[in-house]
């Protein structure tokens, strides 16, 4: 979960679970409040109230549907550190109810790193009498001490509230290995052979193992995946699930790997592979290495519990990357650091030649639509100008369709910039058919870093369906694109000094036989809709 | 060798290779000639003297120790199209003497892809009958009807001269299986099995085919290596290659793949397997997905011929990107473009966790020092200015070595900054020792294109030795950086409107107790001393 510590000599602490630390001046019975308004802050994505927010821990969806988010936070500074477990709460995803911090440290030298939560509705750990609703979170505890990182070792703790407040388990740690790089937990059921799973990182070496168990207590090391595809410098944040594949009955299995640092474009990557699971043994179906994003702003990406393997399943990336994100804007402007990329349906498609392909696309985005600013279904090529400074949320969702297509026609360009009208600053996307597909942010310029990156491309497989795509979704400080209905996708933020608020999109070269359809839509700005009068979001204070 | 075509219905040509097709206007008994001068043009890089250059093609060192290099050769334009051979010899891989165009296509309607090139000291092939310096050249024929791909097939022709002129088998092509994705054959002796093996590329099936035979006319399957690593769209270029273990007296194989497009940092990127070869098989030691390059401008890289197991090897990369190579400014102002990385040397060596590492080391640099700017044992903290502006060739190499390391003062930055004293724009690295490694080609104008990138970094492993190096080779619009030499690499084209004429060398938050030495040595003009009194290099002239 955690920038890598290139520190050698590393203190071996025992820890002492005797008590949680509460840290001095964060609110222990009610959410941290914070203003979720200002140029960066985003309106439809999910951002911490205040101070730093770092990967999604512990996602699931409970009985009544709803969709509980934590996230690696510290509570009292704008850069990575004194990690806790915060939360919230969604029905659908783009709407959320902060809550109060779930997960505390239990000590002052203690860090509670990136895990998981599961619903354990039959009991197996004898944490919930009478319950169906119990949820169980599995967590890294990383030892600091002076600054120095200590022992990593995994632990459980256990709410009997549906998912509000947690008791860590007195048993605790259940996995120590004695390693300093042992870390981020993700727990799934298997039920073929009625098991609970965990894939963790053994970070440094490269090998992500699976352990099992009947009780969330007791684990049993089943078997290693190590050394496969990039690797960088640590293996962290693994995921195992089981989706769909898009025109078959099949489910099949993808372990999700996140390398940091040294991913190919600087820093922060996460990476998959498809495969077959069969409660032990992950065995991947190809040698390929497949990335989750052409950007490099989704990182540590986690998907929900609780999701039928049957049904797409539905992440959260971090959209960030731990080269700059402790130095963003937005923290000495906005009091923030870091939000979550949009949620994303997810699940397996073929492509052509490439094999398995895990399609990430924007969750019901339609949802919030607030307004129609465009819409041309025969738009053919041209160029169309929306002044959306007048959107309340400045956020909006862009769609460009081409249908009609052969092989012969894929040709002409799609291209939609965000311009600032008052300084000219802007972010852009082009996707010609017949070449590679771009991002752009170095047109904007309250930022600079050697590592931020400017252009990003992609080359996506023309499917032969008749069909090209691109949708965007720009919120403030960051931009979505999703080529092919989610074929490819790009995470991307961007700290413009000005507010972009102008659209210019531009089709050209199309043939006239094939058909064009370009849609504008303004999104509701969800986060204004939790906030009180004085523009403050205080999150749940009734709860509990 | 070649950019992606998305034709979807190409043509099946049936090739008749009745004769060979002089194009135009290009000298068949002479080499081109050209000039080696301009803001851009390197003085210690191979490029050629006019038009289009692309991927090493046939690279081997003769008995005489000479290197032949081949490379993909449009002789009548600065852009792709019109593939030939292009010729140039070395005795340091440094001066070259331009020969004439070797392989010329047998039809107006063809052309001559990327290949490689043997000895065929034991006259196996029948072609060269009391001889012991034959040359085989294996490249790929590919049908090119009014701008449309046809059939790929394999071809063969032999040099009686050493690598001069090249006559085609009267039985090419020696593999065809009508694909019109099938290319770029690289051919080695096996000593073992007493056979020639030829990996070669089912590019867009993802798929290197590996191929034996007793005479390089006749050839049989023996098996497939596919779907491993990163795909993008098409697999290209692929070379495999035994060569030493550092520390170790064993060899082992390298397995290199270019891919094109669909890069993680867009467009271009070779890959490479480490792993064991028995004759016929690639049995890869893992699963790691290893890079040969940080930046985005080294590809179609291709080992010699002739380099002794043993022994490190040698190898060229293309230094350039299909996403921009045939619109850098080179082509219009100087009459080129691209150019070879400067030869490298290759071997590899253990790297903690991450096991097998191919070091990428300038070779020999030192023989074409020609001045020393700067040295200074005992640096430490603080800043050089080096005004450049009355170096001939305008090139440099440029070391900074820290020793004395121990894991807890693995702190501290150092900066190579090039700058125009006539615009300010420039070109960096940085490299501090605790983080990642980047460079930053993002403050150069001549030259914009959506898949510009600016900016890479990368993670190295501090390998425990006590030193951090960082070595950088400059010249007109090509900067090559090695780290720890040689474990990471980034080769970088950039275009300034003004040449680069003055370096800054700054190092800072050094412990007191290490040491850092710096160095900036002048380059030879090593093409001048190929010019005659006019400044035109005209090449070999007189041979044959």
């Amino acid at each position: 979960m955690f920038r890598i510590l290139l520190v050698f000599s590393l203190l071996a602490v025992t820890r002492t679970q005797t008590s949680t630390y509460f840290y001095p001046g964060v609110p222990t019975a009610e959410p941290i409040s914070g203003k979720y308004t200002g140029v960066y802050r985003p309106r439809v994505h999910f951002s911490p109230p205040a101070n730093f927010m770092n990967d999604p821990s512990g996602l699931f969806r409970d009985k009544d549907g709803v969709f509980h988010l934590y996230y690696q936070y510290n509570p009292t500074q704008t850069v990575a550190g004194n990690q806790h477990w915060g939360h919230a709460t969604s029905k659908d995803l783009y709407h959320w109810q902060n809550q109060k911090i779930a997960l505390w440290p239990p000590t002052k030298s203690t860090y509670v790193y990136t895990g998981s939560a599961v619903l354990d509705v039959n009991n197996t750990s004898g944490f919930f009498p009478g319950q169906d609703n119990g949820v169980v979170a599995i967590y890294t505890l990383a030892a600091y001490e002076n600054g120095t990182g200590g022992t990593q070792d995994q632990n459980i703790a256990y709410s009997r509230d549906g998912g509000y407040t947690f008791e860590a388990y007195k048993g605790n740690p259940i996995i120590n290995v004695n390693s300093t790089n042992f870390r981020d937990p993700k727990v799934l059921w298997h039920t073929e052979t009625g098991k609970w799973v965990m894939v963790v990182s053994f970070s440094a070496d490269f090998i992500i193992g699976i352990y099992t168990s009947l009780d969330l207590k007791n684990w049993t090391h089943a078997s290693n995946f190590s050394h496969h595809g990039l690797v960088g410098m640590a293996y962290e944040c693994p995921n195992l699930i089981e989706m769909p594949m898009e025109g078959d009955d099949r489910t099949m299995w993808v372990l999700q790997i996140s390398v940091n640092p040294g991913a190919p474009l600087g820093g922060s990557v996460s990476q998959y592979f498809v495969g077959n699971f069969n409660g032990t043994h992950f065995i991947p179906v190809d040698g390929v290495t497949r990335l989750t994003d052409f950007s490099k702003d989704n990182y540590a990406g986690q998907f929900f519990y609780g999701i039928p393997a049957t049904e797409k399943q539905i992440s959260f990336g971090w959209a960030s990357n731990w080269q700059y994100t402790d130095l963003v804007p937005t923290g000495n402007t906005e009091g923030w650091r870091s939000q979550m990329s949009v949620p994303r349906y997810q699940y397996l498609a073929n492509v052509t030649a490439i094999g398995y392909n895990m399609f990430s696309a924007p969750y019901n985005i339609q949802s919030i639509f607030s307004q129609e600013l465009a819409y041309n279904k025969s738009f053919g090529n041209g160029t169309i100008l929306i002044d959306y400074s007048t959107v309340a949320s400045g956020a909006l969702y862009v769609e460009a369709n081409v249908t009609g297509l052969t092989a012969s026609t894929l040709q002409g360009m799609i291209n939609m910039t965000f311009i600032s009208s008052v300084s000219g600053e802007f972010v852009a996307v082009g996707s010609p058919l017949d070449s590679d597909t771009w991002v752009n942010r170095g047109h904007t310029y309250a930022f600079e870093n050697p590592y931020f990156t400017n252009k990003f491309s992609t080359a996506a497989q023309y499917s032969g369906d008749g069909t090209w795509s691109v949708a965007a979704i720009i919120d403030h400080s960051i931009l979505e694109v999703f080529l092919n209905g989610g074929q490819h996708a790009a995470t991307t933020t961007f700290y413009a000094k000005h507010s972009l608020d102008n659209l210019r999109i531009d089709t050209s070269g199309m043939y006239s036989n094939v058909s064009v359809s370009i849609g504008v839509w303004a999104l509701e700005d969800a986060w204004a809709m939790e906030a009180n009068s004085n523009g403050t979001v205080v999150g749940n204070v009734t709860h509990i």
